[in-house]
């Protein structure tokens, strides 16, 4: 699958494979508190069910995301991570048009290009804070949008009804990283989805609840969208653990609170740290990760990432997001010991260069 | 996804959360064995693996899997368990005309009905021992077998050769209970499938190796086939405990030696105390479930079935089967305690009616 570890950067196991040492990874945006110590002993203690076929219902987590969210138990999908659900979306209704605002997730790419959708790269511009322009519009099948998006760390739109004049069969908004503003009720598209017809969802536990290993996401949308997405969905697509992790971790209310706190402290130490260093622009976040652009002549991202992993750090080499180039890199929100030795490491490395 | 309750009857679940008491699950196919305490201990072990991406490649894992069939890494694809592999080629390569012999597993039916592919079902005839005749054929696209089929227990084709003169784009060969065999060498079609271009064997962990909850299945094919089918495959499908699961229980030769054993004195054990009883009749099987006839005037399937529930056991009710009825159900081959106790609950079942 090596056009997967082109579109998405270093694989960890194969920079593991060849450097033997620990890594720290700063190039997969996961909640930098790991998983509470009582998941792992409940996963433990109810090991026992992965000798049963998962509940192909789910009902018992798509009861507690109901609750959560306070929309209907119909208006709920579950997938194997949010990425199997874009491909569903994409293989149910086939868009023959597809925008795609760009640098963004691969997978959207990837996805409708695999039934030769005819895809319109919109070109997020760094000049006006990546921000979605949506002066001029044709008429589209699927509109995706990343919102927060990756890899700017921005909202590119503010709150949803901003885009609702476009004329498009189907808006899929991917609020992957969502959860981490702490005021995501104003943002999210959730309470559009569920009303109106041509808008889905997409919501995981990937990130904020730390649970990328297992795969597990969601998305959210109208009844009818949902009847047709399940026609062509695998059965016992949510493994047992997943579904026990999920509930377990969605009722942590301390965890939420703890996440947003540790977010918001160490991404303003990192902004501040990052923007210190000459010959490194850094863009604002309000979620987990943060971009930043290579200023110094002769240094490129793929350099840059190589000089770290020697020092025991993994960044993400921006060069292969469309509309970015070899003078960008990702890096995520860690724990304030793992971004001051990172910030160290850094400056090390360009001082040196 | 009340259609999936129809076609896979009773979901263990549902039962348990109508009846609210232990139930020995007699209706999936799962290797009495269980787990090794050592897995879960070594799953326990590297929990914080979930915190993590898994490795899209599953290096480890396929390298395992190539050792242990003499095959080339090239020729494996793994999925979340085989169900998501079966949606995928038929997504991949969307056949117009389908040939499924019935009865059999009702994915297969699912998946091509999904993308409108014309079907054409083979029935599999009581007094030809549930074998494919293959007489008359015309040409298709794709010929789902499934081998030893489910629910008959039976090898419904000797050896691929038999069929090899059918003119068939895409033969897709499931054969989910293979290792049940201690022979399975000389009947699986994995050595056809990697040299012929058109030949799909499923495998899966489900069953054999007790891993349903975890959801881990693969193919074995031609490279030309593999590379199509991964163009639309989601990354990161297997989830981090699937893959180390799967590669420590692939190597424990002592317990493939000891699921064939228990499985043959079960499986016999069964056969005769269950040939003993008045108004049943028997179908041998070569694998780990039993397919019944009720022939008792008055009693059916679902009857059956509901009367088992209070004493604990739940069998599977065959009528949703298509070119079964409701005089027919499946049992699983379990532990010895437990077969006993089944068949004396059975014997008071039907002594009452």
């Amino acid at each position: 699958m090596g056009n997967l570890n082109f579109l998405h950067g270093g694989n960890i196991y194969e920079i593991k494979r060849n450097f033997k040492k620990e890594i720290i990874d700063f190039s997969a945006n996961i909640n930098p508190l790991g998983l509470p110590y009582s998941l792992k002993k409940y996963l433990y203690k109810n090991m026992k069910s992965i000798e049963h076929y998962p509940d192909y219902e789910a009902k018992s987590l798509i009861k507690k995301i109901s609750k959560y969210w306070k929309v209907k138990e119909e208006n709920i999908l579950l997938g194997n991570g949010s990425v199997e659900l874009i491909y569903l979306i994409v293989n149910t209704f086939k868009p023959k048009t597809t925008v795609i605002p760009v640098p963004t997730f691969s997978e959207y790419e990837r996805a409708t290009k695999a039934i030769n959708s005819k895809i319109k790269f919109l070109k997020l511009k760094e000049n006006e804070n990546f921000k979605l322009n949506l002066s001029i519009f044709p008429k589209i099948d699927m509109f995706f949008i990343c919102n927060p998006n990756n890899p700017t760390g921005n909202l590119i739109i503010d709150r949803f009804e901003t885009i609702r004049r476009i004329s498009c069969k189907l808006f899929v908004i991917d609020e992957a990283f969502m959860d981490f503003l702490p005021d995501e009720d104003i943002h999210t598209a959730i309470w559009e989805a569920i009303k109106g017809k041509n808008i889905i969802v997409l919501r995981t536990f990937t990130k904020f609840f730390s649970l990328p290993g297992l795969r597990i996401g969601y998305l959210i949308s109208h009844k009818d969208i949902i009847d047709k997405l399940k026609k062509n969905l695998p059965p016992w697509n949510i493994n047992s653990l997943a579904q026990l992790a999920a509930e377990f971790i969605l009722n942590k209310k301390e965890y939420i609170k703890k996440t947003h706190k540790i977010i918001e402290e160490e991404r303003d130490f990192l902004f501040k740290e990052l923007s210190k260093i000459e010959g490194l622009k850094v863009y604002p976040s309000v979620t987990n990760f943060i971009l930043i652009k290579i200023e110094k002549p002769g240094l490129f991202s793929y350099s840059l990432k190589k000089l770290l992993i020697p020092k025991g750090f993994l960044i993400r080499d921006c060069s292969n997001f469309r509309n970015l180039n070899n003078k960008y890199i990702r890096i995520a929100v860690r724990s304030n010991g793992e971004n001051s030795k990172f910030i160290t490491a850094l400056k090390e490395v360009l001082c040196k260069k």
